[in-house]
């Protein structure tokens, strides 16, 4: 198994015009990704906000299908939603990491747009061959701001599909990318 | 491009205690699935259902991001949204198909179960190479009925991750199984 963590991030993230905002938490952003984390054996769903309201709901839905009556009727989506961990931003995410794996993981994000120094499926699949440990980053909203995108270690390609329609869901963009690094046909 | 359409059926599916019923819409199953059909060239989306309730949702939902204030505050969800047929069943939509085409559509189902037919995605996307056209299938709920499975062409085999977890949103589902039909690095 790879030594891969999953986060998706609310901040800094971009809004239509391409202002930096805090976005707000949609629920089955959490059900379908925490799904398909559990689907590929990712370590750790983080899920990260600053924002303390926001904090509270993704708390909430968790605990109305881990605990009580939620969890009896659908125990998939129990074994789902309990791996995800909360937190206020990516830099706690990447001292959680470090505090368990002994250093800092390499930072990928992802995005819609092409950047030059994009970096391609099979070749990721192979650095992730390698021990260390890796966080790969999805963004909300619009995406990942260019200014955090500018930090990152690796910058994943777009996912191409066959027109130049690349309006995805973050739902179904972590599907795909998790399903090209880790899937097995 | 394949001659490949798709399909997303509230009837007849299962529920979780494996009893056939007509399920109801998902508005984000909507928005994702059509955004994954636009991004990988698929000709058409089928949303079927054959309650008149749910049939009355899915124009709303539709006419909401494809007229008027929607359709100007976000083009790329209109430019989705505006590939759905709304059908009664999954006849009508081979009917449909086999108008336009000349011919009856070839139909393939999806399922998280496995079956002795299986067919694999690399088999699979070979076959849609023919000119012949195909109806992809996927079901809303707990799945498409077994009734309706056994009369398919071909049973594409169900996803596989890297653990025996295998409860992704239908809307995950359909991005990872188009991308490995339709996919280009």
């Amino acid at each position: 198994m790879p030594n891969l963590y999953v986060a998706l991030t609310h901040y800094p993230v971009v809004d239509k015009r391409g202002d930096i905002i805090a976005a707000a938490i949609t629920n089955l952003d959490l059900h379908d990704i925490s799904r398909v984390v559990k689907t590929y054996g990712v370590k750790t769903f983080y899920v990260v906000t600053p924002l303390v309201d926001q904090q509270k709901l993704v708390r909430k839905i968790i605990s109305h299908w881990t605990f009580g009556y939620g969890a009896e009727y659908n125990p998939t989506r129990r074994s789902a939603l309990e791996q995800i961990k909360l937190k206020d931003t990516i830099a706690d995410v990447g001292r959680e990491i470090a505090e368990t794996d002994g250093v800092y993981p390499k930072l990928t994000v992802t995005s819609a747009r092409r950047h030059p120094s994009n970096v391609g499926y099979r070749e990721y699949r192979q650095i992730l061959k390698s021990d260390e440990p890796h966080l790969l980053v999805f963004g909300t909203a619009w995406g990942l701001a260019e200014s955090f995108i500018a930090e990152a270690n690796y910058i994943l390609k777009p996912i191409s599909g066959r027109t130049d329609y690349n309006h995805l869901s973050v739902r179904c963009a972590a599907g795909i990318i998790l399903d090209r690094l880790l899937g097995t046909e």
